[in-house]
């Protein structure tokens, strides 16, 4: 069976929540008009990036599942539905730069994004849980944010918990991810799919090129530098069950977790 | 303090010492002449890589660092080099796919190859230990083998323990670690050195392309398709020792190994 992976290319405004509901609204009527089963939507998608300061941060994050960025999600997800955004999101211990999953119309998982990057750590608490996989309708399907991609922990650990595909809302600032992601796929056998913003916001650019990447690394849907819009494609997810890189090397059995032992010792 | 950092990309063949032995003399030679600091050569140099049998390998096989081809390159290392060789290795135990590590004209190191790729399986016994990082005139050489390069665990665990460059002795046969090195660079904040071998074995194609990647993931260098050849290019170690993607993440600091755990679980 083939599902229908969608990535919604977004440029919310910061501190516009009325421009940005509007935005998802329109990706999501897209998604609904090309059958997407599976739609990504950036990082910090109801809030904006470059906040001035924490209180800045604090006055657009919402509720989770609560809050209204999240309800349109929610509804959108009834019916058979999966969609992952990324929130700015609101909670008694602080802000979180989180992950969320609705299927058939519910909130599955949060992730709290456990590595900040740059200006973040000011505004954000960092997730102290390792990233989640929920299964939907037979498929697995994990999820990381944005900058988690320089950590090939995140993606293994996803790929070791059984992920076939690896949703990944993002904000990219830095050139390198693209590219790095295609490794992700060719090290843990996984789709990946990253929906990345456009457009600049207080200096910093953003670099779209959103895209879906197969279990043999090849880029399935890479969108375009610029521009708001949706693209999609039909993947098969099974095809990341079979992890044989050569008819001898299954890439996670033949890993050596015993020699690995310095990876999970303080530094 | 540059270090000129040289790749032998060669074309040994299987079965056939004194060519290899004549290819290593070459490849030293033209490494004087060009003031190579440092040494990278293919995997399984001494031996060629297609064996047809067991009986085939362990007749190819030498002992370390005792046999002609490490005396060889001990002796290269006399006056301030390093060089490091893959080699077939006899032991005791039986036989090992190593990277042996020269310097000033003593062995330092021998790391055995603990991902075996394909049919290595059936000649090799796995290593066992993680692999290393020596220091040599101030600077820090960690060592991994060929497929190593798709198990982001390898070059991680180098980086953690401090290597500025992964001396990268490779006899490639898929055609993505040329890409992935430049992940590997990038995510580890380190140098990259592959040299990988060229030519056609018993139905193997290899694909050249040995390359150095900085640590911000850029090819310094990059040698053709084909063609035995040495290549070298100057490079300022230290530059490994910043690792700071941005002004806020230390690629290394910013790890959570509190959260890594499931990595050196056994699967």
């Amino acid at each position: 069976m083939m599902v229908n992976v969608g990535l919604a290319q977004m440029m919310p405004k910061i501190g516009d929540f009325e421009h940005n509901h509007d935005e998802l609204e329109r990706m999501l009527k897209m998604a609904s008009e090309s059958n997407v089963d599976v739609l990504v939507i950036p990082e910090l998608a109801n809030s904006g990036y470059a906040f001035d300061s924490l209180d800045e941060a604090r006055s657009l994050a919402e509720d989770v599942p609560h809050g209204t960025f999240c309800r349109t999600l929610a509804d959108w997800t009834n019916s058979g539905r999966l969609a992952v955004a990324g929130i700015c999101e609101n909670s008694a211990d602080g802000l979180y730069n989180s992950g969320v999953i609705f299927g058939d119309g519910r909130l599955m998982v949060t992730y709290r994004k456990v590595h900040l990057f740059g200006k973040e750590k000011e505004w954000f608490v960092a997730g102290s849980k390792e990233p989640p996989v929920v299964e939907f309708h037979g498929h697995r399907y994990g999820v990381m944010v944005c900058f988690d991609w320089v950590f090939p922990e995140m993606s293994r650990i996803l790929a070791v918990k059984g992920a076939q595909i690896i949703l990944h809302p993002a904000n990219l600032v830095l050139p390198f991810a693209q590219n790095a992601m295609i490794t992700r796929s060719i090290e843990n056998r996984v789709f990946t799919a990253t929906a990345n913003r456009v457009g600049e916001e207080r200096g910093l650019g953003f670099s779209g090129m959103s895209q879906v990447t197969s279990p043999k690394g090849d880029v399935l849907l890479r969108m375009p530098t610029e521009g708001s819009s949706l693209a999609c494609c039909d993947v098969d997810l099974t095809l990341a069950d079979n992890k044989m890189i050569t008819q001898q090397n299954d890439v996670l059995r033949d890993r050596r977790p015993d020699i690995y032992k310095r990876l999970t010792e303080p530094t």
